[in-house]
């Protein structure tokens, strides 16, 4: 049976915390073992849950802490879902902010095998709102 | 040449303009001769112009009107845009509301060559901010 819609919400904020609190194992533990991750979008693909695990100590490394933060409700259509965020990344006490949408896709135990990620560096900027 | 993202952007907007305002060519001017829809995810595909400009009449005709409103900003990575809306429908006086998050494909002139909405119906409501 497909993942519920209640399961896949439940999977987006569980995915933003583990990411938040540097939860490594958290957060591979939400992937299935042969998921993979497009982040962003147009960029190769992490293969598998250790390529995942690299991604994840590779994106941890690029700031002090990295809040991943929802800023609009999750959308869910055809088993998959979409969700509107900022990542918010702190370095030296300054925070940034960017804004992204990821896109994923579930299997039947409710495990995320595919993300894409839409934002560009680009559009990276100091946070004004805190 | 790629479509830049001035031009996503700017065809992100028009899009939403165009709809909104209940013109039938000029939304399917947007798209690309063999370009395809899917809305919502997971439901057929309304493939090539005729398909889309069929696919308009029937969305339009579920209510008085429909508004189509960003509530946030438009992403853009790999080519690929996606971004935050609302569709507002007026039926009867009565405006209702639902989120969504559409994500689109370009080709190299700027025109829409895959469209995929994320929504579910059952998260339409009464709009209560207006």
């Amino acid at each position: 049976m497909a993942a519920s819609t209640s399961t896949m919400r439940a999977v987006v904020n569980a995915y933003c915390e583990v990411f938040s609190r540097g939860d490594r194992a958290g957060y591979v533990g939400l992937y299935a073992p042969d998921a993979w991750i497009e982040d962003p979008v147009g960029s190769p693909l992490h293969h598998g849950s250790e390529a995942i695990g690299m991604f994840f100590d590779q994106s941890s490394s690029m700031a002090d802490s990295i809040e991943l933060r929802l800023t609009g409700p999750v959308r869910v259509a055809g088993g998959e879902a979409a969700f509107p965020m900022q990542a918010r990344p702190t370095m030296g006490g300054v925070t940034f902010v960017v804004d992204i949408i990821d896109v994923m896709t579930f299997n039947d135990a409710g495990l995320i095998t595919t993300m894409r990620a839409y934002w560009d560096a680009a559009e990276m900027r100091p946070a004004d709102d805190e």
